[in-house]
């Protein structure tokens, strides 16, 4: 999407490839809101690195990045001896798996790259046609993207007031985002409303990345903290929920999604506020039976007994403008629980907006072969 | 209540009068969770100064600080002459009110203490007596908290986990405080339990006072964000919620409380999980008609945008320990609304914790003359 940098409006995607120097191209996503910095990794160690230390994060743009890092580390492998080829590559994709153990999308990613690459005859063949696949799955994951825009655009009507939790946006995908989708799709229709981005505590993607986004894109929208939501909605200040999610149940219709999701549901069904969830159709897990099979991963107590951000001092030293700093806000003698997800029952939810459609979340299992079930 | 210092266990209140110096002896709360310390307010000017700095905050603790400075005002009085004593007293009820002019407790305050003084016949007598009623409408507050723990301890079970929200607790009070004096009595009674604070950005009201004082009284605790309630609750990890509340309407049984109070009753609801608020009678507001007439206070931006707390630094410098400092935490582009309290509908709340019993958020209308309603 758009970054106006020194004055310029330029269009990015989170993660490209620069084919004259074999290097991934980031951005750095942990100065953000900040600063917009765009780093090169220059080789597939550089670019699991990249995955390990968060510079990317979300679900597709960490895919693309794996799909590029695996296309990257066997475009640098040197000789026609197809069996070390091989073996090389099988480094390249451990070293990239083992960045992010738990996620999935880089492993489906360099899959897809592998599959392609085999009826390649010769190293060279095999190097060219990686490096076409890995393309192919970002422009694939930013197609899917726009899918999700076209069909949830047309939920926006003018004046609307969206509330939206932490970052489904585009940072977290190779471009465009899927809870975001909807809004870009319905700003290049000419709409007017308003989003308000909920900060989303304790690691504020919502007040960080998010409003970042919106602000680059000139969408009118205005932080609140994850407690004002109720209010707002009680005072008939919102009309429409759209949120991501990590996760969501093929077979019951309940979705997985950052901490906070499952109460903006609960209250936007008292209010009668339609609440969307956007998804590509890789985050549909058809296996599970229930969502409270899914375990809640605790994450560290010092997310929630403190915050990150940038001191304001008058006079900054260069080299620490724009630094992040930590500072304990709580109690130093208190602990906390830090959940980091939860799940939301598919009675709460209007619906699922996917690339193919908007489905009943509940519809999901009976038109899974159409969403690409091959079980 | 209980505080540490230096390893000894001490009793303190937030509010003190020192008779040998006619000196206000106050919590130095701006400082807390980090450091505690009493501070002494040597003048009339100087409480109302302390009042309007938020040295001291929290309905009851004011109250009790305009009462005592009157008090300290009219003792500094040097004459005989009762019209220029008496037009020195308004003098000093004027400086203390002014300190806070939206907040009605250090009115009734000092009104309390001027009513008692008025068949003085003296300058002597009525200084005297003003010390007296100050004191009196300080013990009357920790009264009322402890009846409030005398009827809410009841509802407290062994092995039960409670939710609350922001700080109602004894820091706000004089003592004892008003959604933790159930805790309190509960403790007292050998009863075990565990409270989770929700943190209640955007001032953290939870994580740092609430925490430091039950963290004082060794009740076992944790904090979590705002947008975790839903999640323990939906796995069953909540039985009870408590809160305080900053005016509840004696005609509906609605309850003005501080931002995310709303949210909270509604996912207490939806889990049949019982919400209670506890308060003194003095915040009844037996006029107004609807909570929807209740203005939302729209605080600053600033306070979502970032956060407040200690920078950890490896060897901090003596004079900056403990210091508090601001961080930017959202996109700097990027802006925010911050109501600052919600209303919550009698149909939310099980039971409204009073000194004179517990009484459903409905009846207090009908049993207004047993309340103390005058009108």
């Amino acid at each position: 999407m758009n970054v106006t940098v020194r004055g310029q409006i330029r269009h990015y995607r989170t993660v490209t490839f620069d084919y004259r120097r074999n290097a991934v191209l980031l951005i750095e996503q942990r100065l953000l809101p900040h600063k917009f910095q765009i780093v090169a990794m220059r080789d597939f160690r550089e670019t699991a690195g990249a995955i390990k230390d968060m510079v990317v994060r979300g679900a597709g743009a960490i895919g693309a990045t794996a799909a590029y890092g695996l296309a990257q580390g066997a475009q640098a492998f040197r000789g026609r001896d197809l069996a070390k080829f091989s073996k090389h590559v099988e480094t390249v994709s451990k070293t990239l798996k083992v960045a992010r153990p738990t996620a999935v999308d880089p492993v489906n990613a360099m899959n897809q790259v592998r599959a392609a690459m085999r009826p390649g005859e010769t190293v060279e063949e095999q190097q060219v046609i990686a490096l076409a696949a890995a393309e192919e799955f970002a422009n694939e994951d930013v197609r899917y993207c726009e899918e999700i825009g076209r069909h949830g655009g047309k939920l926006l009507r003018n004046g609307m007031r969206i509330l939206t939790h932490c970052n489904a946006g585009w940072l977290a995908f190779v471009d465009v985002g899927t809870a975001t989708a909807p809004m870009y799709a319905a700003q290049r229709q000419g709409k007017q409303f308003h989003v308000y981005c909920s900060e989303t505590r304790p690691r504020s993607q919502g007040a960080t990345l998010t409003a970042w986004e919106l602000a680059q894109q000139k969408i009118s929208h205005q932080i609140i903290t994850d407690s004002a939501a109720g209010h707002l909605m009680q005072r008939g200040e919102i009309d429409l929920v759209i949120v991501g999610s990590d996760r969501t149940l093929g077979r019951t219709g309940e979705v997985t999604n950052k901490i906070g999701t499952y109460t903006k549901a609960v209250l936007a069904k008292r209010h009668g506020i339609p609440f969307y969830v956007a998804i590509p159709l890789s985050t549909i897990d058809w296996d599970l039976k229930s969502g409270y099979d899914i375990p809640i991963e605790e994450r560290h107590p010092s997310e929630v007994l403190g915050a990150w951000g940038v001191a304001e001092t008058r006079n900054p030293k260069p080299e620490t403008r724009n630094r992040r700093t930590y500072v304990r806000v709580a109690n130093p003698t208190s602990g906390a629980r830090n959940p980091g997800f939860d799940v939301t029952p598919a009675e709460l939810i209007t619906g699922i907006i996917t690339p193919l459609g908007i489905f009943q979340p509940r519809e999901l299992w009976a038109r899974r072969e159409e969403l690409g079930f091959a079980g």
